[in-house]
């Protein structure tokens, strides 16, 4: 059996340095989201190290923007490949910048739990992905966001 | 002469563990807020490491939201201060949470350069302080974000 690979398994060397969820960031968070085909999700689950706290016994909320901002661009991705038709992986890469971020913080979010996040698109329309993105520890949703993100700008990329 | 003192350095000890802006937490980001005094706005300047980059050449977005988040609840602490009438550091502290971060990435931002972050108080009342603050690299304006912030639940608080 082969295990599942993650929607950032399939970016590109390029695209794969990002502190948030790129595979090749060793100092970064290496988040990890997955495409649930059934009940048309992206889901991530993620473990705070002790130092990503605020006050004791809490996470820190940019930690938690920055995973919602990359599972966002992630579930982008993934979105956009299955609207064209089109395998993960393929080229013309598909990459997703964030274009807005929005995050509301309803509940204190525990340091010593391990991280759920559910995403779902939205809207998808022309160059633009909006994704919603809930945060649960346990049972409980800890934050709710939203990512607009936008097709990654040709200036951006190099070598194309 | 004596060095100004950050917001942040006004913290009591359990108020300074933070993984953005606490000056105890030694592997977090150690943001600085200064209150300008003269122009009522709340500065930081910050150099991104080499590895917060989302793409080569670029800082990654979630550190940008972290910074805003971070740097919106220091300067909701001191204008509350302010408010009050009191001086930063006397009890009983005044510390803040976020209850909901806004950002609207305007161009991508550069990993080479220092950024500076300026806010300012769009709103104090009640528990509430909203803040705007605003991301330049050299002299232009690539982020831009809203936190509203709210004074410290009591039940995130230990030994009070």
């Amino acid at each position: 059996m082969t295990e599942k690979k993650a929607i950032q398994d399939f970016y590109s060397e390029q695209m794969s340095q990002c502190y948030g969820c790129g595979r090749l960031n060793d100092s970064g968070l290496k988040l990890k989201s997955f495409w649930n085909e059934e009940e048309e999700t992206c889901i991530a689950n993620f473990k705070p190290k002790s130092y990503y706290i605020s006050f004791p016994g809490f996470v820190n909320g940019g930690l938690i923007a920055s995973l919602i901002d990359c599972h966002g661009t992630g579930t982008a991705a993934a979105a956009a490949y299955k609207d064209e038709g089109r395998k993960m992986g393929t080229n013309p890469e598909l990459r997703f910048v964030t274009a807005s971020l929005h995050v509301d913080f309803l509940k204190p979010t525990p340091i010593d739990q391990e991280l759920k996040l559910i995403a779902k698109v939205k809207e998808i329309k022309g160059r633009k992905v909006i994704t919603e993105v809930k945060v649960f520890a346990v049972e409980v949703l800890c934050a709710q966001g939203e990512v607009i993100a936008v097709k990654i700008p040709e200036t951006m990329i190099f070598n194309r």
